[in-house]
């Protein structure tokens, strides 16, 4: 079944807002939810929405945050997300980020404490309609292996770019550093499909291409993805003092996340049509290439997702049928109404 | 054969003068390349040297660059560095980017058309040194593949991160964005090695172990590596107006790189002794967790380049005959003296 989006985005806002968040933050979840959604990430889409009304429930996520925002020189702030929803505290602090770079030239928000990220696409792709450079990292709780480690030592956490094109759209690099990310790995198994080779290890360390049986993906490239994300978190804990890796080995094993956003303002570099018209010409060149199977496209970052919001938007976002009934039991829990094609 | 650290900058700093560097661009060019090779990395240290000349000699690197600097505002500026080698170009860039970061808080130096930009973990560590996180990426000629595509399409292009510690090493990660980088491939194919499965295409695009017949090496993580070094190259040429990839697949195959490097001053957000003490106890919780291996120590990004260099600084730094032999050879035309230990 699909829902039109705007009917979606605002069931979803409803439904935060029957359980406790502000209209505005309710209406900004939405729309980071339904960004994934319309962008065919169903990992971070609407199917997160019981997570975060669970993390309400047993008080790991506040509903009513009380944001923070500190900025104490020209280009650096940190925002304390008051463990309020990732979606809330990051889209705050990437406008923030926007708003200092048009003055320093580029901006860097540390953001302390949040729950579930949603989609860190969102907030660099935000940048980039600004017409800025879009940058992101974010730092979560140990889910993935590092090289010679038994069992979760670092998380999967994800890095993403965002470049405004001009006939093209944004370049969009949004990447877990696991070879699979976790939320993949939960539709394969929904699905029945298999893993690739090297993307998971059984909860006894064995290799496996089972999703049922993956218990901790691997890094992608080994040293390399776990070593990104081990200093992900050091950057991301150490500025905000909220490291996540070392409290977690000591027990501590609560749900947050950090972040840093950061914009650079392409301007204080070079005309921004310039800058769109080399990020088009690049685009151009790469899919020109001769190709290793003549009938399959050459892709560029984001021209998938792209593509699937301009017929998302047309044909509404698909619903498959067992996250439906767990959204409208939601829904009559909380006295919301359900939208047309959720029911 | 072992050369003293000291005797081989003297030696290096030598040769460039003698092939028309100022001695004070000689100076930073040993200390970069000897930087490399104390710390295990051969292929990014000395080895290098003959190429360096040889740009020279062809007129695609600039032995006398008139370096350009431009700061348009606080956190951002350009430097230019007229085809000078990367190691001048980039050692000024970061040193920049952290006299920028002391009153912005955070700073991104664009550096447009160097050369060989040497190991760029060198100047991510040397904003480390200064108790900042130093961040660097480079983007250079297309010499890897990018899924779908037949032949070099993007760049290995590296990304570093370097962060200060307290009783540890600074941590210092340094990563070409192909499965092994160029460099590493060399050394195998010298040494008569193997590469892993999925390292590298042959000319012709086909799977191989062999260094002697790998062409053309592939991203690390398929599209991850691959989206990472394509929006390096689409970011740094783009603020740069200075575009590598689009300009290569034109026919422009020029030797060239850009790269962009960013100094974060942690002080700005959090007292820098904090910050070490997070850093450490990072590393001590991922050091001591269980082993798939009880034998095999878990290691973190730095800490074998950083036992190399203790090692190395007593015991001189092992130079192959054959390479000895090339810069006996470049020595001796350039009426240098050789030091003991190369002769």
């Amino acid at each position: 079944m699909s829902i039109p989006e705007k009917a979606l985005r605002t069931f979803v806002a409803d439904l935060f807002t029957a359980h406790g968040t502000s209209r505005e933050h309710a209406d900004t979840i939405a729309d980071v939810l339904v960004w994934a959604n319309l962008r065919g990430i169903e990992s971070h889409g609407v199917s997160r929405i019981p997570r975060y009304l669970e993390l309400f429930a047993s008080g790991e996520a506040n509903p009513r945050p009380e944001i923070g925002f500190d900025q104490p020189r020209s280009a650096v702030a940190t925002l304390d997300a008051d463990a309020g929803p990732g979606p809330v505290a990051l889209t705050r602090a990437m406008d923030e980020a926007v708003s200092m770079a048009r003055s320093a030239g580029a901006a860097w928000v540390a953001v302390r404490g949040t729950v579930h990220t949603g989609a860190i696409g969102y907030y660099t792709e935000r940048a980039a309609q600004y017409g800025m450079a879009g940058l992101g990292i974010v730092a979560g709780v140990p889910n993935m292996a590092y090289p010679g480690a038994a069992g979760p030592a670092v998380a999967t956490s994800p890095l993403s770019i965002a470049l405004p094109a001009g006939k093209h759209p944004t370049v969009l690099l949004d990447m877990a550093t696991a070879v699979v990310a976790l939320g993949r790995i939960a539709v394969l198994k929904a699905r029945g499909g298999r893993l690739p080779e090297g993307a998971a290890v059984t909860a006894d360390g064995h290799p496996t291409t089972d999703p049922a049986s993956a218990a901790v993906p691997l890094p992608v490239g080994g040293a390399k993805g776990a070593g990104m994300s081990l200093l992900f978190d050091m950057l991301a804990g150490g500025l905000t003092l909220n490291p996540i890796v070392p409290a977690f080995h000591s027990g501590e094993r609560r749900h947050r996340q950090n972040a840093l956003l950061m914009a650079i303002d392409v301007a204080a570099f070079t005309p921004v049509a310039e800058f769109r018209r080399t990020v088009d010409e690049t685009v151009e060149a790469i899919k020109s290439l001769p190709r290793t199977d003549p009938a399959a496209e050459i892709l560029v970052p984001g021209e998938r997702g792209a593509r699937c919001l301009d017929e998302r938007l047309v044909s509404g976002v698909p619903v498959a049928a067992k996250l439906a009934g767990t959204l409208r039991t939601l829904a009559v829990e909380s006295g919301v109404s359900v939208p047309e094609g959720l029911g």
